[in-house]
């Protein structure tokens, strides 16, 4: 298909098509003259990932690259590549100046991945979050105690290792890549809401309520 | 206490007290002298529960407003009270304007609540969430099944369970409303951390890696 189909069909322009381009998050097309090329579906394929990418998971063009490249590159593993795309995703926190608490509850997070025997790089951003979170927790006078944590880590456990178990290595890595993405940022989205929203349910439950009206 | 102590205790500026007085948020101290005022330990912990629900919950006044005036007032049940809290964190969604399929999306919120036999109020936001995040997941052409939904369903039940059976009836309002508040904004952070920690682990065990190092 020519550039003009490929914009097309995949909702995106000309313009920002031959950005791609040039970047080499796209791969050149079949040259059918000087100034033509034929493009197929693999490049629209890839086109649809790099808009997810950008529009699910808000990624800058420099994080896509990296993950792009790992993509096309066949000596990187899957586990390798789907974490490159989940440390790109973050989220990122900034840099916390509070020197020794926070060194105190890096190591809390450290003790607690190491005691549920977690396979975690050490640059995974998910342990600053955790960190940081454990901080503002001890702030309010919230212990950071196992018994705590612990439905927290079953449910977190429960939902990768069905996420996990879609993936498949023999699909195409372009597929794994998507569905990682799907998993990290929006079916994280379902969680979140589902979680208030049964947060509601139970409390109804629990303390009563006959108006189901607002407040 | 004098007020000067009231700030070093709760870590609020005299000014940002006296402000707080003025908006009828924190009730008026004990009159010692024309232009003085004993506070004692209500005010201290209801100037920690602004605090919270100003710096974990991004909340603005007006919300904190709404929320105070709910926990001071006794005919307010607890069920009530805690949803107004609810539902000022949000997090609320911008209005969508691509109406047919915003509405599809909602319907399909509303059809899984009472297919699930969830009691949430039709003005919680999280209602709204959840329907944003379907219309992504279509956009994507992931399509919304019970089957896919149940992992979160089965983990935000359980989470809320939990939650809502460390809250008494019997103990103060104000313990009530910020453990809601931990729960809805800290707790989620610590199982969004979780389950990308989770999911790293996950795909370390099913897709190999020994490395541990980052690409």
């Amino acid at each position: 298909m020519r550039i003009s189909e490929l914009s097309d069909r995949s909702g995106l322009t000309v313009q920002t098509i031959k950005f791609y381009l040039r970047e080499g998050l796209l791969p050149k097309g079949t040259a059918t003259a000087t100034t033509r090329a034929d493009y197929d579906d693999r490049h629209l394929k890839r086109l649809r990932l790099i808009r997810a990418l950008r529009e699910v998971g808000d990624l800058p063009i420099a994080a896509i690259t990296r993950i792009v490249a790992a993509l096309d590159d066949d000596k990187i593993g899957l586990h390798e590549l789907l974490r490159t795309a989940q440390h790109a995703l973050g989220p990122h926190v900034p840099p916390n100046a509070d020197g020794a608490a926070w060194r105190a509850a890096q190591e809390d997070v450290d003790s607690l991945l190491a005691e549920l025997g977690w396979r975690v790089s050490p640059l995974a951003p998910a342990r600053d979050l955790l960190a940081q979170t454990f901080l503002a927790l001890r702030g309010l006078g919230f212990p950071i105690v196992l018994t705590e944590l612990r439905p927290y880590i079953d449910a977190a456990a429960a939902i990768s290792a069905h996420e996990t178990g879609r993936l498949s290595e023999d699909a195409p890595r372009e597929r794994a890549l998507l569905g990682t993405l799907v998993t990290s940022v929006l079916y994280e989205q379902v969680l979140l809401a589902l979680h208030r929203l049964a947060q509601e349910d139970a409390s109804a439950r629990r303390f009563g309520d006959d108006t189901m009206v607002d407040a």
